[in-house]
């Protein structure tokens, strides 16, 4: 054995862009994913989990002309010589597998998936590199009735998980009409980008600019809008943002389109019918809404819970049918202090090339991906989730020798279900083991001396009361109910229960 | 836009080693971790969860001479220079996470964790280079009480797990005990293994050697181990391995710590003790193991669920004091239809230096790593776990314009809990719509065609019933009870309710 060389000590640190998740973080987050899932299996959706790591050329992200395929993904190179990555969502891999197992399942295939997918992107304060996504999707269904029930259980979902109704609107809208508006705008003859690519390429250059100004209503609004679209903008810094350069005349459908939202369903459909003029493919997107508008009307999820609103831009371009986004709509602080909402939570849509890439074959599909961690970080927000989980029953250590009767202590307190532990540091200081049960934030602390022992007794320190007394009681309230009290051994589980009912 | 090169269709394929979870086998892991997470958490343990992805050098396998870390780890470079990797098992984030955040931590840390790891190693039948892990460590604690915790938990862990008493049993040994044994064997002054290195290497070579050999005793039983301690052996084959060279009355002291299980805890302790000679650190050992069965009778856990057992071994390189080793005790085929024993399912054992790689600090810690696959798949070989879950109830669709019909009865299932969908595949051939049920595993399927509808009734098809008529049944019992039935559309849900119930 050659001698090892001395190496400095290793940074103690995650790598940038990722963080630890300490218990309430980490069990509320399983609590939820669990409540999820029981509305997807409810509805029939079975669960999936594929491999974290796929094939780089499985995912798509393999560019034959870059050395490394580091394009938002994590990836390695085997020894053997394929390329690995880590997911960067739930859909590619589903895409996988649904083109190697499509023999063996059912179709349609309704699986829902939820784990964590990572971003090889730069971190920012709150944006990490690993996060959780919790999916379903409906694949080999080109039914809206399968895009309406996406939508509903969504909207369960969320109530599922302490979103009450009005407090979330689920927006529904449609690339199709936007094609339709695009193609009377463009004067396209018919709608497949991939037969007139190279003869209009300057149209879907344009096109393109025109899905992201329309990105950028809700920052600029409809003047905002119409300016970029044509000739350009001041923005707030005195800075000239370019035009897209339509004429007025193309601008106006596609403000039109965006801001079709009407009072009613009927109205909305009415302005959209409107602004896609004569076109085959928007008026097909209109009647996709409209079938699904129907379908959840009636079911009763009414425009208060599932709203078709075309000013829903994002996931536009990349989605081929209806698009869903859902936003929680109360307000919250920033940072700043300002009221803001919190916004978005969900979205998903139609999306019929998934298996194509694999098979050839074009298969049609549907779903939706939840951002766990976003809607958690609202729950908390609200106000709607503990920040801190209730500590263990901390039986104290009087008496190294007597380890086993404190255990038993501890015992029987889990026996009927009470969280409860011995505390097992060094017990010489008993300010320390204090201390610990208020690091843990622990309801109650039990201490039993020889004093006690003696007697048959032990001591229950209320720490919830002693806190409280602590901060702001008077004498009087202490008098009333000591935080430290004596009670029979032999009736140590029941006065506990008790005494936890009571503080909770 | 340049036009883009077309490309060969991807390979829809995990990559090897890698495999996708479906169905039950998802949902029935997601309860074990649960039922898991809810006896660590019952013991005062916290919840924790780490990044997947980990510095190379956090994670302790930069090789300094070797240009890429691939010792066992998925590692890839950063743009920047860092090297990351994903984690391959959950001790090493453990120290890491402890050492980074000690100063917010109670001490002792209390932490379970549960998740996939992963190992860049050649896969095999049933050996993944993904795999779960749940652990439960207490760091910062150096009492016996912490470890006799461990085994305790890890007992009412495996019955909460759903394997009963005496299915199991959990072996408890101790690193220290060797040491003594080795200690007589070799003549060491004392332990400090660094402090002699250098000096003693052929010793320290010899001693490996010896923990190799011992590791084999489950396989060349007691006069195996001797030979191979020896002068060497000839194996099944014929060829002739090595002994270690150790003289007969070097060997036997190993061989009697080995074999020192006697039929009460006093036997086996007893037997130790003659085994270790005079070793201040074997002394140690006994006196843990000693402390460690007292505490876990004095509790109630006798050597039917937790034993004192020097055979095992497993670990025994690893750790630095008491080490524990869960095994199922019960009988399985395999895959060439014999009996053996399903073997071990958790182990652990207490490590001292876990932290000091980064502080400098030692910090005694103990701990246990659940194999949660091997545990699932012991209970689905004792046919303890349904292989295949129950599908949901399938509404057919025999009039397409009335899918929000047939969608508000599933809503009206799923509103009293019972999994139910619509049929949301191409509706024209009424057989594959009994074909997908059928993939599904559907326990009834309903159909209201529109004569059913104009009398106010659905057609409800038991398709268990179904599916045993097709296999066996007579038809006196056809009679008795129809597979398939009429009910009044009114009453469906609490006949359907009904007839899930008489089905399970």
């Amino acid at each position: 054995m050659a001698k090892q060389k001395k190496q400095p000590r290793p940074k103690a640190e995650t790598p940038k862009g990722f963080r630890d998740y300490f218990g309430a973080e980490v069990t509320q987050r399983a609590d939820m994913l669990r409540a999820i899932a029981g509305v997807y299996h409810r509805y029939g959706f079975d669960a999936l989990e594929s491999s974290a790591v796929e094939t780089v050329e499985a995912l798509g992200k393999f560019l034959p002309d870059v050395d490394r395929p580091n394009e938002g993904v994590f990836a390695w190179q085997e020894d053997e010589g394929d390329w690995l990555a880590l997911r960067y969502d739930l859909t590619a891999p589903l895409a996988r597998v649904y083109a190697q197992h499509r023999n063996d399942l059912p179709t349609p295939y309704r699986r829902y998936a939820m784990g964590p997918v990572w971003r090889n992107e730069k971190p920012g304060p709150g944006r990490f590199r690993q996060f959780y996504q919790c999916d379903a999707d409906t694949v080999g269904s080109a039914s809206m009735a399968a895009d309406a029930e996406i939508c509903a259980m969504l909207a369960d979902t969320l109530e599922a998980v302490g979103i009450p109704r009005g407090d979330y609107i689920i927006r529904v809208n449609n690339r199709k009409v936007l094609n339709g508006v695009l193609h009377n705008v463009f004067g396209f003859k018919n709608e497949s980008e991939d037969a007139q690519l190279d003869a209009v390429w300057e149209t879907v250059h344009k096109r393109e600019a025109v899905l992201r100004t329309i990105d950028k209503f809700d920052k600029v609004g409809r003047e905002g809008v119409l300016e970029l679209l044509t000739t350009g903008r001041k923005d707030a810094s005195g800075a000239f943002i370019d035009g897209v350069g339509l004429s007025e005349d193309q601008a106006k459908p596609v403000l039109a389109f965006l801001t079709s939202k009407g009072a009613t369903t009927a109205e909305t459909i009415a302005n959209l019918q409107a602004a896609i003029g004569e076109s085959p493919v928007g008026e097909d997107g209109i009647a996709e809404l409209r079938q699904i508008a129907d379908l959840l009307a009636a079911q009763g999820y009414g425009p208060d819970r599932i709203v078709i609103d075309p000013s829903v831009v994002r996931g536009l371009g990349y989605y081929t049918g209806p698009v869903y986004e859902a936003e929680l709509t109360f307000d919250i602080l920033d940072d700043k202090g300002r009221k803001r909402q919190f916004g978005s939570v969900a979205g998903g849509g139609r999306y019929d090339d998934l298996v194509k890439r694999f098979t050839g074959q074009e298969v049609p599909a549907t779903g939706i991906s939840i951002g766990v961690d976003r809607l958690l970080a609202a729950l908390r927000e609200k106000g709607r989730m503990q920040a801190q989980a209730t500590g263990p029953v901390v039986v104290t250590v009087m008496d190294r020798d007597r380890m086993a009767d404190y255990q038993a202590m501890a015992a029987e307190l889990r026996a009927v279900g009470i969280r409860a532990e011995v505390y097992l540091g060094n017990p010489k200081n008993f300010g320390n083991q204090l201390k610990y049960a208020d690091k843990r934030n622990s309801p109650i602390a039990i201490i039993e001396g020889a004093d006690e022992k003696a007697k048959g007794i032990v001591q229950v320190k209320d720490l919830i009361l002693g806190a409280k007394i602590a901060e702001s009681a008077t004498l009087e309230e202490w008098k009333e109910r000591p935080s430290q009290f004596e009670v029979p051994r032999a009736d140590l589980v029941a006065r506990i229960k008790e005494l936890l009912d009571s503080q909770s």
